[in-house]
């Protein structure tokens, strides 16, 4: 096993039961709010550069491509729990499909945290082809997600 | 070398860019303090209840120990090239002492760094004990940066 594969594995591994319930979820629905968008501004912060490097507009840098694909990574599995039915009730963009469709929401979740790993994996390989496909398919993820379930 | 240690120098290799200048410092002063506002949420998020198993009021379960120290790990990390001179018109609590002392913020912040990656490891072996000393450590080195670079 290289140690790349041990890295990969042991992450799995940490965070795995990251959907299994939640303590988090005793957070009053303003705060949850906060948090969840909160996640949302640090995606932008790292998936920013690695769409302007995946659409050419900034040269390739492997370093930053894998730092920002890793926290990316991460980021992707964490403002789930804090879309709880109570929150409903709070200003925020999210549609009312997020609570009526949950099934559906959690498909365009797994599907974001199964890109966003896809391109973590590619960033770290350092092959610039591998990573501006696995980008794209990210920035689909995304705008797929908010155009069901984030007003406009 | 055990597979944990590997991990720990496989994310340090990864992370080790993070503070050699930055793809990020482009953002604008104003999405900065957003952005690291936004880390500080978070961490809020994972540590609260870190503290509270800690401190006994609420029972310890290693899964959410585990999965919130190792986001807490990881979050760590994120704040810091936010903290760009160009912020220093900002509203925001940060003390003059960030810009005017940044040696000793990047003492805190490495002992921030330090501490929440020893409390992963120790959530991570499922030691309460362990646990909660290192818990206890995270809690010092926040409010000994709050203390010193931050607005009361």
């Amino acid at each position: 096993m290289s140690s790349k594969t041990m890295v990969v594995a042991a992450l799995a591994s940490l965070m795995g039961a990251a959907y299994a319930g939640s303590a988090f979820s005793q957070a009053k629905p303003d705060v949850q709010v906060k948090q969840r968008q909160s996640v949302m501004t640090l995606q932008g912060k790292y998936f920013g550069p690695i769409n302007l490097m995946a659409s050419g507009k900034m040269p390739f840098d492997a370093n930053v491509a894998s730092r920002n694909a890793a926290f990316l990574e991460t980021l992707a599995k964490m403002p789930w729990d804090n879309f709880s039915p109570d929150t409903q009730g709070e200003k925020s963009r999210a549609l009312p499909e997020v609570f009526k469709d949950a099934g559906k929401f959690k498909e365009a979740q797994d599907r974001f945290i199964g890109d966003a790993a896809k391109l973590a994996a590619a960033a770290k390989s350092g092959n610039e082809a591998s990573f501006k496909t696995a980008a794209a398919d990210v920035g689909k993820a995304c705008a797929a997600c908010h155009e069901a379930f984030r007003s406009k």
